[in-house]
């Protein structure tokens, strides 16, 4: 699979994951106190150089109908916020076991594993304390419905729903590419289409725009995982920042021991072109989301 | 010390504490779908008999300001789901490491550890999710104000900075008394305040109004904390329902060890002659709030 990524582009992909990092660098409170140590590790897993492509997806639907920048940036970090602190604890030892992220030493690591859940708990109450503020929008009606989307996007039936599948994966009688199909959209999906409806949301969309988001944030969410899948068959560590064959070592069902390694990158391809087609509707405005779809496809990391 | 506690005051906590259990288990998601260990893991953590008495207090002021029982009753859930995270991710080995809670094996134990600190990240999503719904109080500046004070009380100047500082308690340089009072009013003092302001807000209550019940509960939340400190120290485990002097055997520094049992003791009446003084302007209509007092008191688990 080669797609080109246009290098303007990767340029402001870039621009907004560092308007990310310093928005969530203010937004953690300073490390002060006797409980200096909790911000300094919630600081260690949110402030490292990642992708942003959740908080990028919500600033570039956002702009596609003209939110305010200002509503988007904290929208944005709000939804990294919850993002950053599932990294951290799907990490911990009880869980994934990983050491490295982003090519850092992971938050257990660099610290320990009690400021590590803690680091994790701090930033999701910091991704709903961002959110409800009224300096992400004026409206309060409106500021209740975002924090009700990242409730529903993180809580039980969502985020944290799909990490409890992906630990204990598949029951005798269950069909594995369900409870992986499940799986996937509730672990990765629901937040990568909360971005896109945080977006929509504060750029005031009209209900068939919103629609049209969701089903281009639902198709790109399973090629994302799908290409996971194929980067833990066939990447490379020092890209990946990660250790890779984690999943196919564990014995692990996942999209590629399903539907095999070809069988996987048709469906990357097909769900690509598919994402693509939600957005037709609004033309050219939509070159940057294009664009992300194939920066997806793309990625080595 | 010896306490009376009126059998009149016992019956309406207890009636209250049956009224939480049975909100809390009707939202909590059905355990269903794949993820049903987390829902099952939510429920052995939230449902397990306890005192309820951060509940209890928001329902008791709001009471005492007219508000309507619904709204108080999704409110005292709110923080009780808050209260039951907190107290799962404190269990887990890599914190106090505590087998039983409330005479059950705590989470960790019943299910493991991954499920353990996923049913508190849902428990956490859960709280925000209730408080913010338009069910709780129909005008939607209150909710952000609401989820405001949540966020505030349970992040990292809240419940979570106080639970860090337990865990790396004294630095070199510092005074003991000052970090184990700052540890106490974050990690059980702020979402103690918070009960009381919950019950305020729903009622409507006036800023001066509100600033005697945040007077009240600071005192409560204090001798509460020393109480504990007390029974860790002379309690028996069987009441307890879980180990007892596990502070003093760990070497942590607590109250007693600072004040000694009977300065400990004599703290412990001054708070609770202070926390019903802030009371006084409210007459017979904060009875229930005053019997809080004695029986916080009085308990011996």
């Amino acid at each position: 699979m080669t797609y080109s990524v246009d290098p303007a582009f990767e340029q402001r992909l870039n621009e907004v994951a560092d308007r990310i990092t310093v928005a969530l660098d203010q937004l953690i409170p300073p490390a002060s106190g006797p409980e200096a140590r909790l911000m300094r590790a919630m600081r260690h897993g949110a402030l490292s150089k990642g992708k942003r492509l959740r908080p990028f997806i919500t600033i570039e639907v956002g702009r596609m109908f003209g939110a305010q920048e200002k509503s988007l940036l904290r929208g944005a970090a709000a939804v990294e916020c919850m993002h950053a602190y599932s990294l951290i604890h799907d990490d911990l030892p009880c869980m994934d076991d990983d050491d490295y992220r982003r090519g850092q030493p992971t938050v257990h690591k660099a610290f320990d594993e009690a400021t590590a859940v803690l680091a994790g708990d701090a930033l999701q109450a910091l991704a709903f304390e961002i959110m409800v503020s009224p300096e992400t929008h004026r409206d309060a009606l409106m500021r209740c419905k975002l924090v009700e989307k990242l409730t529903l996007a993180s809580g039980a039936r969502g985020m944290v729903g799909g990490q409890m599948i992906d630990m204990h994966p598949i029951s005798e009688g269950e069909d594995p590419l369900q409870v992986l199909t499940r799986m996937q959209r509730l672990k990765t999906g629901c937040l990568i289409t909360l971005a896109g409806e945080v977006g929509a949301l504060l750029g005031g969309a009209q209900e068939q725009e919103r629609q049209a988001i969701a089903g281009y944030t639902n198709d790109l969410g399973l090629a994302f995982q799908i290409v996971d899948d194929l980067l833990d068959v066939e990447g490379d560590p020092a890209e990946l920042g990660k250790a890779a064959a984690k999943d196919s070592d564990a014995g692990k069902v996942n999209f590629v021991s399903i539907l095999g390694v070809d069988g996987a990158k048709g469906q990357v391809r097909h769900l690509a072109a598919q994402a693509k087609e939600h957005l037709a509707s609004f033309g050219t405005r939509a070159n940057s989301l294009l664009h992300t779809v194939d920066f997806v496809l793309n990625r080595r990391h």
